[in-house]
């Protein structure tokens, strides 16, 4: 199969995309070949650039092309409070809530043992080292309410237990506009454990 | 925002892929840049490779690195019997099959006036010069069952009707191992319909 090689090859690299198995993947090659060409070069070229221009925010560790991303650089930033994410899709997230103006610090990944992700290929030191600069008062933990999610904001919890920070967890309960009949069982347990006071 | 511009142009590249909407494009970027930075090198070389190597096979239409690929360079085939698939993933299903010994034409598509695709985007005159070589005896059409597939097989009998050439299209039915309960109604219609007689 030698005349198609470059193909096959095509097919093959589609495949380290997250979700993309061998029929996707020879889906993709065929129609970027025979319908989408541009689109195809605009890709090469765009994950060589990418390639070239991204790497990791000195402060929080996110994706950036600078030494420090924009909301590092930012002075309208509140600097004391600190979220921790997993990721950059839910700095994202929290960010178009526009009811968070701290800065950031982005995990990119979490505690996971059974994948072999622990704390130190989290290079969770760094994130100490970056709570500690005198100057976060709270750290507010954003990672999921996964399992994974949950451990890791368990153990980020203890790892800042002695610091004199504090430390707390964004809120587990009913969606807004969601329906009691709709939400599950656990959901609804925490929403009823973690219910808040309205009047004493 | 631009300091995350590479990031924000490889995902809206990665949306020229089929199927892929802007939350997974978000998250392939993010994966490959933060898990697989070999992964997305590999993609973007074999992108330029297959970009610059790959073409269509003279004869058949398929995508090749050669003026004729290798199935038509061959000498092995049967060059009485021309199988006329929509894509080279049907062709290769058909090649799959190690039923068929004959040569292929590849439509890179099929007859869909409501996405504009008629038989002159299909460039059908150049399946017809192939078809009157004055060796193809018999065009097998194997187009899909769908409607577009169904339209377009419909298309090229009425344009084949002329030539002195044996028009066939591959058979419906029950498929092999299925079970009258879960088949549906229509393909046990057209089973019903196109029974073959085993005895007279």
């Amino acid at each position: 199969m030698t005349t198609v090689s470059s193909l096959e090859a095509l097919i093959e690299a589609l495949r380290c995309l997250p979700g993309i198995g061998p029929k996707s993947a020879q889906r993709m090659a065929y129609h970027l070949m025979q319908r989408d060409r541009p689109g195809a070069q605009n890709l090469a070229d765009a994950l060589q650039r990418a390639l070239l221009a991204l790497r990791h925010c000195q402060r929080c560790n996110t994706l950036t092309e600078s030494e420090l991303c924009e909301r590092c650089a930012s002075s309208r930033r509140d600097p004391s409070l600190l979220c921790i994410v997993e990721t950059p899709v839910d700095m994202n997230m929290m960010e178009q809530t526009q009811a968070y103006s701290g800065l950031y610090y982005v995990l990119m990944g979490r505690v996971s043992p059974l994948d072999g992700v622990g704390p130190r290929e989290l290079r969770l030191e760094r994130l100490l080292a970056r709570v500690c600069d005198g100057i976060v008062k709270e750290v507010i933990l954003a990672t999921n309410f996964t399992n994974e999610g949950e451990v890791t904001a368990h153990y980020l919890t203890e790892m800042l237990k002695s610091r004199a920070i504090r430390v707390s967890r964004i809120a587990r309960g009913v969606p807004v506009g969601g329906e009691l009949e709709f939400v599950d069982a656990g959901t609804l347990a925490q929403a009823l454990r973690e219910r808040r006071a309205l009047s004493e």
